[in-house]
């Protein structure tokens, strides 16, 4: 049964006639300011190449862990569903792929999924009816169609959505040619890259042997001692930034930071080298990785960014079959206060430094976040971030920081995104509960209008433009 | 003082108009749909014998340790309140028991029990003033006229409460005799069995050997061998769904699960039966004992619910002195990630698992488990337990899991109760609680108004049914 | 920009009509109780010498942790700010640090700080413009005027604050002078100690050796005998309880309680004194005495406050530059269902023990600390406490605590503050919240007015008086 897809202008603000009116006003001011993307996970390429996407299944379907999470959740194999395997690319015909997607939707009712998909369907795509079975088809030809003419290349949309800035984030021992041929090209959208070392500072990470060889090659250091390893990772921030990166990342287990000794960390280091580092040492080994991070943003400016906190690759099975990042990471407990100490006990009181924290472990935002960021100088949060990005994750967290932290102390939203046609869906999300909550302080009394505005405008704009250093963005968009 | 007992008719709804007017529209399509008690605890003699309860206070009072908690932590003894010792029944005069909590009932204001209780006393028995110590005389005769009225005995409140199916739960050397009469008899009430194993699992439950030894002469199985002693649990997992049951519930300290090989789990066996196990091996056989029940539930169809996170008989001196189940069980951080992992990692993917998940650990709702729901088509959530079995407990139920699992991968509500009088007062609740959320999701605009009704039926009927897998239940009852 | 200063009379009540009307009328009828602070920090000397204050910096900037770590976290260097280090007073000039504060009053925004800043601008000092940049000297001045006057002084402020009880909180080794001339003053105040032994508790208190050694002294006790040290706390007690004191308060890192033998207590107790206890047997000794004192508290009556859970001086370069409680102090996840267990077993359900609990971790609202204390007799929940002292983290611990425990195992307000002026604030703040609070119970039918308007006064004064055991406060102070 098809039913008529609405997008309601005021969706996602609360019922009560005076918060909703205060809440549109505010969000009438931000709603059409660029868009500044400093954290995510799109492909370099698309820009580079400006190549059509094919099909609706392929873009939209086939590599969005949020969706196909929900659907195997229920029963539906993700063969069916255009999933590519450690076999290779799936067999599943692509549009049967999107009629099972379809004939699902009701599953993401209430989820920011389904926010997200109707607004790419009907502010990007233009569709005035729901997502059904009925409608499948209609959707499937409609997107293809669409996709195939210049207005829907990576290029054009990108503009079309007003992205002041985009980050995307690359391994350390990636070559960084699209973002090379970017520049060379001289394209004007302002797309950035982002420095994650992972695969060369997890000894348990699967590829840690070859992308250390090829840390080596790459830098020209003798990455087996412990010098060489450094300065190996100091000429690749440097190649980094070169190609516009501000900020390096971190996705470890657990936030741990530790400052050992020049002793103790060279003979942690040749067991770390040799292969034969136990979890414990590997452990140790990142967290010692964490401080070292910090003592060369002291020199090279790059603002760290800290995502600890997911067990990876939790289903075994899936895992075998179908490798990483397939919906199977589960959040865990994560302590900040211990964890954070050493390296905060080092530097954490240098005004040369900053560090923008996530969790997806929301106990921490009262108990240890706010009252962490609201004291140490280095110390910014990140929003609310993946199962915890969506309207009732970003109101705990501005309820769960706000009072201990301020709003000076967060980054603004970052989308942390690879759905790069939701990017506009999920800051528009943002800037709705945002708004909302202001609204909701400014109808209780407890902030005045003006300045609920002024914080609007600062928490879209001023406070990432801030946090992530982005010094090329003009200070104030609106002219 | 007297005071009027008001039962709005749109209680728990929020003020604001809108909202309220949403939440009203939808709850008055499910008001009355007949009622799914999968899971509780009343006593299944008083269906088979249908015999007449006497008085109030052994009704209401003795036997529910909601309300003599609360009177116990004013100070108030147990003794006084008619609630039985080790030593035998209490010597109290239940009518000074009544006058006593009537006097205190102030001190549930705000609670879920009183809301619970005034719905028995409003709805089930006609009362127009409240409960207070001017109204207790009053309360108690009345009741007790009641109670002695063919109107009141069990049978007949159960086709006045609409009971579409009522779980109760059975040990594993319950002899299921009650179960047996009622089917013999064959009375129309739809009442079934839980298979219980904690017993014969838990070699730190007190009555571990007893209750083993029995197990052994029930099933004329060896359970000294491992073999035997599985075979035992088959056979009586198969006496259960004779009688109805289509679920086992496990009540372990933690959600602990293990997959152990034969050799390492027929020497942890020896050692359980031997009465030589210590406290980790203890918890290692429990959690063994899980992942091999999961592998009985892809023979023989039963679905799993898991109840961990308690912390039994909290207080010495009162378990001394009263026993088991007497108010002192408090709830303590619970891990599922790493443990659900074994049973996850062996039998995750399988569809024809199914396991229901509980916790009293609410931290752990948008961490853990609408994360793991979420992905794995084994789980469901099962609804806000115990001290979270409430306006607020359900609220942030809602909240903190739809988001990552959506409604689908939750099971519905269950009462858990053995008030039986209370069921449709829970119920009710739970129903009010789940339009208010719905009806908040419309008036933001998050969820069309459709969509809120389909999923307020689903959430009161189609999620129990599938969950539990009651397939002898209409799909639809409105007929 | 001067911008105007507004304290709404209904600031912080919902927006929506219904709920703010009764909210404004529950709290119309308890806004002008007196005020009960029966736990706090402030400096008696002020009351016992009754001297001018003489700037707004030394008064409300410099002392207050909450204001200076804000302004840090920004980057502001504490010594620009008037804060005293160990080296001594800070050199900055008192006008130029509160200039630099009110160039950046903005940080506050949304938090408590600048609510109860803003209710001490307005109400106690008049001031009709918002602190700015601009107004910063007028303020300044203004300020400075009023100090000066009588009407500002301590004891005029204190009754122009309508304080029914303030109790200050002094070391177990001090001479309780200023309480001392007080009482021999004969002032009217009811100013009153609080016995706060942790510096002769906790082994690992940098002032230890030396307060223990005093404590011998004081007491003519040989304290490095197990009796003695006993005997030594007795002593001391009974000079608070004549210094009008009602509770003890421990401060402890964890909620850890023992009930050790005699002789594992004795051989504990010396390796202690000898100063050679190790992190265990410190966490065991303190454990130790929070039962060691309950055992006191059934003798003498006191009322026991444990306050853990709090990471003490998490920023070591900052320690040493400045000492303590400077705003480096971090929450961490404290336990209560196992810490306590040792003492609650053993006088758990004593009726003459009467213990307080605070918590840092609100993860243990509903899990742990509700339950708890809608079970033990001895068990009351206090307030909402320190970063959680605001409107939201008031809201918190109504709805996690409420459902489970009821009010009346509540303990009323607490302001626990050493910025004397900002009391009135606190409590009003307090006030409205738990008005609001009530006032949607009441919209949403699960409370009757009159039942709310009971509570509202009972939170305020009845449950505080019953808690700290304050016989000499009336029983109703409305007359």
């Amino acid at each position: 049964m098809a039913k008529p897809l609405r997008l309601h202008p005021e969706r996602l603000f609360p019922s009560d006639p005076a918060v909703r009116a205060v809440a549109s006003r505010l969000y009438a001011e931000i709603r059409d300011l660029p868009i500044i993307s400093p954290h995510g996970h799109t492909d370099p390429a698309w820009f580079a190449e400006n190549g059509a996407w094919t099909d609706p299944t392929s873009l939209l379907l086939a590599p969005d862990h949020y969706i196909y999470r929900m659907l195997y959740s229920q029963g539906i194999p993700l063969e069916k569903l255009g999933v590519p395997s450690r076999k290779g690319p799936s067999g599943a015909d692509p549009r049967e792929a999107w009629r099972l997607f379809a004939s699902h939707f009701h599953l993401f009712r209430g989820t920011p999924s389904s926010m997200w998909l109707n607004h790419v369907f009907g502010e990007v795509f233009g569709f005035t009816q729901g997502l059904t079975a009925e409608t499948a088809d209609e959707y499937y030809d409609g997107i293809a169609t669409a996709l195939a003419t210049p207005a829907f290349r990576p290029r054009a949309l990108f503009d079309r959505f007003r992205i002041a800035l985009l980050a995307t984030t690359e391994g350390a021992v990636d070559e960084l040619s699209y973002h090379r041929s970017m520049r060379a090209e001289g394209w004007h959208g302002n797309v950035v890259t982002t420095y994650r070392p992972d695969s060369v500072v997890d000894p348990e990470h699967e590829e840690f042997a070859t992308a250390l060889a090829r840390f080596g090659e790459m830098t020209g250091e003798d990455v087996e001692s412990w010098d060489g390893y450094l300065c190996a990772h100091r000429k690749r921030r440097a190649d980094f930034m070169a190609m516009g990166a501000t900020a390096s990342d971190h996705g470890h287990p657990t936030a741990a930071t530790a400052d050992l000794s020049r002793p103790a960390v060279e003979a942690l280091f040749a067991k770390v080298v040799s292969g034969k580092a136990d979890a414990a040492e590997a452990e140790l080994f990142r967290a010692q990785m964490l401080t070292e991070m910090a003592r060369m943003s002291l020199d090279d400016g790059l603002v760290m960014q800290i995502h600890p906190g997911s067990f990876r690759n939790h289903n075994p099975q899936l895992f075998a079959a179908y490798g990483r990042d397939k919906g199977a990471d589960i959040p865990r407990p994560t302590d900040f206060v211990h964890a954070l100490r050493p390296l905060l006990g080092a530097h954490g009181n240098d005004p040369r430094l900053s560090i923008i924290l996530f969790t997806l472990d929301e106990t921490v935002y009262a108990r240890e976040l706010a009252p962490l960021a609201g004291h140490y100088p280095c110390l910014t949060l990140g929003p609310a971030w993946w199962f915890h990005d969506s309207p009732e994750g970003m109101r705990r967290f501005r309820e769960q920081v706000t009072e201990t932290a301020g709003f000076y102390n967060t980054a603004g939203f970052n989308d942390d995104t690879r759905a790069f046609l939701s990017i506009p869906a999920r800051h528009d999300v943002a800037r709705r509960v945002d708004c909302t909550f202001l609204a909701r302080l400014v109808t209780e009394q407890r902030l005045d209008e003006d300045e609920a505005a002024e914080l609007a405008f600062d928490l879209t704009w001023t406070l990432p433009r801030r946090a992530y250093r982005l010094n090329n963005l003009a200070a104030d968009p609106r002219g």
